[in-house]
């Protein structure tokens, strides 16, 4: 068993690198924050005797040797980077809980096969640079360095500017590691562990995701001299595309999510109606054919209420993935370990995106989960126990380890 | 008559500082820009051989002696702040065509028993410091210093310190200036005079306002992960509260308008439900029951709106005036001037809010208007031509030297 201690120790110490406001954390990817995270994390995994190597989207991969040296490693990761108001365990209990897991294999003197590579993915968060998931989406090929490089935050500022500000721009070209199998342990992020009093939820699938971004153009006028029936307002017409949003998702319940987190009105002044309304919506099922309706739904719906206001309308996709289906081997591995370790446990289709939906792809992959109080995350009174996190990094050591073949 | 040549070359010289993106003007209160504005007006009233005084809000009044000791100033003014994306006109055009009724009093040798005092309010706009009409509202008693001097920007900076760093805070007591009469051309900012072909409005009265700001309070929470059941959906209730606002003033027609112009997601992310967000509502009649009626329904229905979604729900109001009935003698000085020079003229209810509702309350006041292309203000495109800048500026020149007496 892994030291629960030691893991929850390192967790506080590195939720004290970028505090939030409420006792969570702000250590959005590729700031001050971030590099000082890094940083640490980097210090441990020296202590821990592994090896580092940074790729060129600034993924970090920290090596414990096997004994073959053909064998292809096992990677165990998550991410560090937070949202803006996040918690202290979203991508970062998968980063230290896999640290965890070498230390434990250099506590007991565990000698495997396989390699075993400590990660921390670059921007799984997507707040500041979307799309979410950035390096692990181009260490799998789905997206181009160029275009990852490129991706603007709102100051915009671009991603590779930023990433060589931090100095993290590794020198190992992205995706050319090959693995053997991939791992990540994260919190569930939703409700249901907690609801049915399992400790650990095996997860099989992961839903598939749509983020569209809406621009809308009315004309900027005078709030107060501007009469109702000569106002283009945008802002109007952003209110009926959430409330439609809402309904599409409602529609095609059970297994379908959908909601708007991101809203620019401009010029955003009091007394000045929206000539410009930007925002975001992100919709989400476990089935490819739900995920891909309520995309066509919306985009069907929403040039029709814009055109009753005169309001102009056009869409973009800006990131995406279908439904993943994990590895059944791996499933399995991680199944067998929680019943081996007497952990109660359940399948599980996560609700939220991870780079092992994209490592998926081009290696075999799953995760662990542990549950999470109330279901929340991305809010920075997103809590877990010491216990809860232990026993997901009990089944994560025991799965990479017979991955790993001692 | 004035030199309508005169005039635009200012209002285009003055429209060089603080351009926007658009062909208009990102002039805001208290930025550099508005200090430069400031130093090239002092420099053209320095020039026409006015005195100038500055009051503890920064507001500027440049004189022009009278003949008489004991007689009261007629003051006749505007502002020369703008909003982000503002237009080159608006309260532009009223500080220089007071300027140029005394130029053109300086050219013809006129003097009168009253001093003419040239005014440019601070912070009319109100769109970086709420509310608007600031500086005329201190002067009138309707706000204390203190207040103002608190004001906060959204970026948090206070109004007192930023009227300090610009170096515009004045040594005059606010309103310790008594008014023989207060005059205020303006662009109309709306549709009718250029609907009706008119080239004056002789502005009888003011239309009321309510700013109220929501705070609207739901659960931070992952778009991805949280099932539409437990969400606690803050957007989702404004968008419901901004539909009901625009029912309510729907329902007032005619002689009312509502709408949205600033809207503020918190953490705005993408895949974060927002837990907190702030819009402000804009309500206004020239009818005072209307008006309080309007603010009546929509604070009555938003708490319902809000309870169904579990959102909490708070509401302040940060701006109000009620309307304003300009005064008689002026108002027929003004239409007179107007049959004098053989301008098209119509009687007009002010659509926006003005420094002549705030100077109503402590001296006879009132407005001279012309058209604006297409009602359109609060927008970089806002225009009007010479010749229509020109026929108002030669009828507040008339009217301002009848009630000043020569
Ligand atoms: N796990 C997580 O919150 N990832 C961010 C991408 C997403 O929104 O699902
Ligand atoms: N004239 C003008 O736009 N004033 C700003 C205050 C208002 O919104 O009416």
């Amino acid at each position: 068993r892994v030291n629960g201690d030691r893991l929850w120790d390192s967790l506080m110490d590195m939720a004290k690198i970028g505090p939030g406001i409420a006792g969570g954390n702000n250590r959005q990817t590729l700031t001050d924050s971030d590099a000082e995270g890094r940083s640490l994390f980097k210090k441990w995994c020296d202590e821990a005797g592994l090896t580092m190597g940074v790729d060129r989207m600034g993924t970090m991969f920290a090596t414990r040797a096997g004994t073959d040296p053909d064998a292809l490693p096992v990677y165990v990761g998550s991410h560090l980077d937070t949202q803006p108001t996040g918690g202290k365990y979203d991508g970062v209990l998968g980063v230290l809980a896999a640290l965890e897991v070498v230390r434990t294999m250099n506590d007991l003197g565990i000698k495997t096969k396989h390699p075993v590579v400590v990660t921390n993915w670059t921007n799984e968060e997507g707040a500041r640079f979307a799309p979410a998931m950035l390096a692990s989406g181009v260490f799998a090929g789905v997206h181009s360095l160029d275009f990852a490089y490129n991706r603007r935050d709102p100051e915009g500022n671009l991603f590779g500017d930023e990433l060589k500000r931090i100095g993290w721009v590794g020198d190992e070209e992205v995706g050319a590691r090959k693995m053997h199998a991939y791992f990540e342990y994260h919190i569930e992020q939703g409700p249901i562990l907690e609801a049915e009093d399992k400790q650990i939820g095996v997860v099989t699938h992961c839903q598939g995701l749509w983020w569209l971004e809406f621009t809308l153009t009315g004309k900027e006028a005078h709030t107060g001299s501007t009469p109702m029936n000569m106002r283009v307002n945008a802002g109007l017409a952003m209110s009926r595309i959430l409330e439609m949003v809402q309904g599409v998702a409602v529609g095609e319940q059970p297994g379908a999510v959908g909601g708007v987190g991101q809203v620019f009105f401009s010029p955003n002044s009091r007394n000045v109606l929206p000539g410009k309304v930007v925002f975001t919506v992100d919709i989400r099922s476990p089935d490819k054919a739900k995920l891909d309706r309520m995309r066509a739904k919306i985009e069907a719906e929403a040039p029709g209420i814009c055109d009753a206001l005169g309001v102009g309308c056009s869409v973009e996709a800006i990131g995406h993935f279908a439904p993943v289906t994990f590895d059944e081997k791996l499933v399995t591995a991680v199944r067998s370990a929680a019943e081996r370790l007497g952990y109660t446990h359940m399948n599980l289709i996560s609700g939220a995106g991870h780079d092992a939906c994209w490592a998926a792809k081009v290696a075999p992959a799953t995760m662990v989960m542990c549950p999470c109080v109330g279901g929340l995350s991305h809010n920075e009174a997103e809590e877990i126990s010491k216990e809860w996190a232990t026993a997901g990094a009990d089944v994560l050591f025991h799965a990479v380890v017979e991955t790993a073949e001692i």
